[in-house]
Parts: C-alpha cells; structure tokens; sequence
C-alpha cells in the first residue's frame, strides 16, 4: 500500500486528527462546582478586573491559531478552507507532538485580507499566538504585516520564518564544512515567495551580505520595473552588485543555491558554474530542483533537501514547535529576527563536530533535544531582545 | 476551602481547562509521511473534488464551537471575551466529557451583531455546529436568526434551548406527579430574557396551550407598546385569554410558575395563590426565586431549581451534550423543535414510575444512560423530521 492510500484509510477511520482533551475531571457535582458553575465565576470576575489575568486562568497562553485561507497549500494550490484543513490539523499534530504546543485550525472562507485580518483580530482573545499557514504571496506578507500592527499577540509565518530558520541551521552547519565564513561567501536563492523572502530577510540579518534572489523572470534588481513592493524591498536590501540577467548568470561562482521554487529547476550545468565546495539546498517539495545525486555529481559538496528520504533534510518541524513553545513560555510580544537566529543556531549545535559531516548537517526531527534547546535559545533571545513579558 | 478559592487554585495550576489531543501518533518518519507531507495531500485532493467529504477526512464533524461576545456571561454580565473565556473552556469540558463532543470556544472581540455574524461564517468551514453562549438578549435571537439563515450547518442557543429541553423534561414528569395533562394548564413564566422566550417557544410548541410570560414591567399582552420584536412575537402565539397587569395578578390559579428572572423575586404570598399541587420551577441561579423549603412552606408541591444542593436540579448538562451529539451524529442540517421535544421526553423517561416522585422528577447529569438516550431520541427525530444527513 502507497502513502497517499494508507493516508486516506488513517483520516477516513480516525475522522480527522485532533479531538479535544479536557484537562479537569469531571465526574461528580463538586468537580462540576469548581470547573463550572458557581466556581467558574471567580477566574471570570479576576480576569475582569486585570485583562492580562487571562493568561494565569484560561489555556488562553498555550493556544496558537493556524490559520489560512486555503489559497496556497502545499503544492496542491488554491484549494479551499475545507481542503486545507487535512494540513492544518496535520500541523496541529506536529505542535502538539514536537512542542506541546495546541493549536487550533482556523480555515477561513474568504480570500480577502481585510476579511482575514478582521476574522482574526475577533477571534484573538482566545490565542497565545498567531502561525499563518498556506496563505498565497503576495497576500500573506500583508496579512503577516496587518497582524503585527494590529494584534497584541506574536504572529508567525511558518512559509517564511520556519524555513529560513532551518535553512540558517544547515547553513552555519554547511559553512562549518567547506570552511568559508558568512561574510564572504554569495548566495543564490531561487524563488522569490514567502520562502525565498523569508530567507533572504532572515539571512541578511544575519550578516550574510551578498545574497542574490531570482524568480522566474530572472535575477532581482533594483532595475527590474515588475516587482510588488515586497519584492522590491528585498532588491533594496541585497544584491549589493545589482547584477541583472538571468539564474545562470548569477549563479556562475556563487558558494551557495537555494531553491525554494520548482521540481527540477537545477541543471547538473549550473551547479558545475558554482564555485568548489559548493552548497545545493534544493527545498522544493516533494520533487526538489535537484536530486542530491545529481547535484553531488556536478561538483556540489553539500546537498540538502525537504524530503526524509534523501541525507539533509530541511525540515521546519525543527524549528516551529520549539520556537512556539519558547514564544509562548516567554509570553513574548513578538518573534525578532534575534529569535529565529538564535533558534537556527542552537538547532545547528544539535550536530557536534565529530557528527558533521557532509551527509549530516541538521539533527534528525525526533531528536527529543531540538525543542529543549530550540525553546531555551529563544526564551533567551526573547529575554535579551526585550520582548518577553512577564509571565517569566 | 470554599468553592470559589478552590476553583481559583484549579484554573491557575493546570493553566485553563482545556488541550488539544491528537488522534494519531507521530513518532517515525512513516508516520508523519502519513499524517502529514506527503500523504496528507491526498484527502485533501479528495475534499477538492466533493467538498462533502470534509466530514469524511477531517474532525469537522466532531467540532463545535462555543462563540461568545462575552456580553451576559452567568450572573457577571457584560464582562467581556477575555473574561468570559474561562466558562467557555468549562462549557468545552462539560461537552467532551458529557457528549465526546470537541468543542472550542470563541470568544469573539466585537460586540456587533454584524460582526458576530460575519465572523462566525467566516471561521465555520472547520465546525460541525455552532453552539452560542451568553450572548445578551435581544442580540442573541438576532445572531442565532442570521446564523441559522446564512450557515449551512446547525445552530444551538444553550440558554433558549438546553434550558427549554430541561425544563420541559421536568414538566413532564410533574405533571405525572399531580396527574394534570398538559393541554389543561395554566403556566406562567417570569423573566423574558433567551431562556423565558425559549421556553416559551418550545413549550407551545408542545401543546402547552395557556403560557403567560411576564417581564419586569409585568404581564406580556398582545396589548403593551413597549415591546422588541421577540417578545411582541411570543406575545402573538402566547397568552391566550390575553391577561393583562402584574406577575402576582396571571399566577392566581396558575398551575406552573417558571422563574428564569433573579434571586428572590417570588414570595410565598405568590405561591400560595396557585391552583392545588403547584409546580414551581425557581431557575435563577446561583440564587433562585425561592429556595424549595420556603416554597413548599407556601404550598407548591414539586419545587425545581438550576442548583446541586437542593432536590430536582434542571441542569442543561442533561441536555446540550446529547442534543449536540445526536445532530453531528446524524449530520443534521439544523436542530428543530422535533429533535428537542424528543430530547426532553427521552430525559423525563429515564425516571422510572417507581422512582418518580416529589423530590425526583429529573435524572442526575452522571447518569451516563442520559447522553444514550438523548443522542438516540435526537438522532430518530432528525430523520422523521426530514433534517438528518447522508452520514447514516
């Protein structure tokens, strides 16, 4: 039996993935008095008097809302709330499974932001935490940026800010190998959506300087006419050469690609134009840019991918339970850059220097340490940026 | 210890009531393969090509949500949704441990009846039925109207519905007790709020012919000037001899005096002018109308109350988990007076002949033949009424 058959006879006998789990007994009137009515009552009057009470009675503090529109999911497209919502409860498993973190599928019936800002600033007094999931670009670097302004909670993009994180960790971890420093090298990212922009933003951050992007027009200048203003705000923010042309052109002697575009995008030819001891993240998902065997016989050192069945997974379930759980623990009122960076490295510090190799640059997903440490680096980061509140 | 600081110590140490389970386990590269990337994309695929089949692959069949304004919440009033949130997640409680019905609450920032609708559509495509709680009256009969004609999945108002259910649960084995049948009675119900109106609604609709409710400026006649679009309807179908005047004037020779006002609004000098073997059903809570003892004293002969510690508690815990169950169960499209009647009768038959009397007319909340039989009487009145879905 295939996984797509296996798949459907799981959700069709479970009916779905997630139920409710109540975490009072309940089995006679004096555990009904105190979880209901009258004791009910009290929580209600505290929390009225100090909204922020909220945080100390209510489950209010563990709960992220996954929420999406359904126009962008997984490779499927514009599918729907309804269709989306396998996914959605999918990611909600891997919340609560890799962060003890609930999480609540919230699948609008709308494609318009105003409608999903507003549904989601109605519905907020109940989260901890906002994770946008599947929302289409441009539309999701608007919503993103709505939510931000206007919630008193974090919100999180995991298209943009998983991705990149996991993609730093096997980066520093890949730097490590090849001996380069982050300074010097040049990055080539493939692919100008949420993941792309969400890795050049956290990248350059991070100090890399010389990341060029491409989408399928060619390379990201500040010449080009065509781009959206969140394109164009990254054309601002790298290429520090404003090179023009093409992915080719670009990527003749660059130390690292990434792609976060297409199935079969990379050409054995222009993996053999990078420089020696060259880094191939080919992330498309489920078919990369490039398989690893192919990269690796054009001159790639270092190949990484989003699938568990090829060495070097890039896998965001490294880093959105862990950073969740460390937001939520911090009652932090944002997720910074510092944040993400410092939970990309502390997922990079998982593989010791004896482990690290080649085939071996990022821990495996159900390595029990990766949302101990992820959590603990970005309470840390939380705490040192300024943002933790006061729960800690 | 009392109940209240107890209940404060129990919200605080298990951070709110209420997690998320997941329903498959995830602790090998297979099993996320299968629950999530890439076998996750086939029930989504099969709900793109039916839509229908949301009810299939995922919980939606099994969720509910319990949406709020936060405006009427117990005894509290207008305390907003951050502090209404912790009767929501005891509501979700007494749901999954009453019914196995997941429920998650919504307590929803507005307080707008066009908000409250526009985001209760919005996030419906993930919930199997709406159930509203403590919203304020009028609005709340306006929500529940708009909702029931702009979703096509059923709606429950708990505090007209759950409270009817009960209620009528309890007449009818009362009227057992002092051998009068329904078509020949007098019944006065005081207090005009969702759960008077529900009441009222549901009880005509059982052929209890003589209703007069009154509000708090007195008797509801066909002939006041001052009244909302709700109550000049009951008015219309209730009330026929249509009396006029005081709450003390239409109870003379009344059979039933059904309070669902506030604490202490009967005196014995009101009950002692009922018709012989009075039935007084005092609902208000925490405080009733008139505690059983004093009422007695004034010469009703069967006294219920919303309360645990005294005899014949109406608690809409017999009600609401079974009505919900029994709709998701038979997918109904919406829950009508049918499905509730039946609910009611399946309540008042769970009292044997030999076990009714005075002091026991309802059967206690952890009885667990009472979700059985409700579930089952919605289930049978959903498909004699045309409304059940193609699941059974």
């Amino acid at each position: 039996m295939d996984i797509q058959e296996e798949a459907l006879i799981l959700h069709k006998k479970k009916k779905g993935k997630i139920s409710l789990k109540s975490k009072v007994k309940c089995s006679n009137d004096h555990d009904l008095a105190v979880a209901y009515t009258p004791g009910v009552a009290e929580p209600c009057r505290e929390i009225a008097k100090e909204k922020d009470k909220v945080y100390t009675y209510t489950a209010k503090g563990n709960w992220v809302a996954i929420v999406t529109d359904g126009t962008r999911v997984l490779g499927l497209g514009d599918i729907g709330p309804e269709a989306a919502l396998p996914v959605m409860e999918g990611k909600a498993v891997l919340f609560k499974t890799f962060g003890n973190v609930d999480a609540f599928p919230i699948c609008l019936a709308t494609k318009d932001v105003e409608e999903i800002v507003k549904a989601v600033k109605l519905i907020a007094p109940v989260f901890g935490a906002i994770n946008l999931e599947d929302v289409e670009n441009p539309k999701c670097f608007q919503v993103e940026k709505r939510l931000k302004e206007e919630l008193d909670i974090p919100v999180f993009h995991d298209d943009q800010h998983g991705t990149a994180v996991v993609a730093l960790a096997g980066l520093v971890n890949s730097l490590k190998l090849v001996g380069k420093s982050k300074e010097n090298i040049k990055v080539v990212i493939n692919g100008c959506g949420s993941a792309g922009i969400g890795i050049a933003r956290l990248w350059l951050s991070e100090g890399i300087r010389n990341i060029v992007l491409c989408d399928s027009k060619g390379v990201i200048s500040r010449d080009r006419t065509d781009l959206n203003e969140y394109k164009k705000a990254v054309a601002e923010a790298s290429n520090p050469n404003n090179e023009k042309g093409s992915l080719s052109d670009v990527v003749k002697g660059a130390d690292v690609l990434l792609g976060a575009s297409g199935p079969n995008l990379f050409t054995k030819e222009l993996i053999s134009s990078m420089a020696s001891n060259a880094i191939v993240f080919a992330l498309a998902n489920p078919v990369p840019e490039i398989v690893p065997s192919e990269a690796k016989a054009a001159g790639a050192r270092v190949v990484a991918t989003g699938r568990s069945d090829f060495p070097n997974q890039a896998n965001n379930v490294l880093a959105f339970p862990g950073i969740l759980r460390g937001t939520l623990d911090s009652r932090a009122r944002e997720i910074n850059q510092q944040m993400m960076i410092a939970a990309a490295y502390a997922i990079a510090n998982l593989v010791s220097q004896e482990e690290l190799k080649d085939d071996y640059i990022l821990p495996k997903p159900f390595d029990k340490r990766v949302r101990k440490e992820v959590t603990r680096a970005v309470i840390k980061a939380a705490k040192k940026t300024g943002v933790a509140g006061k729960r800690i």
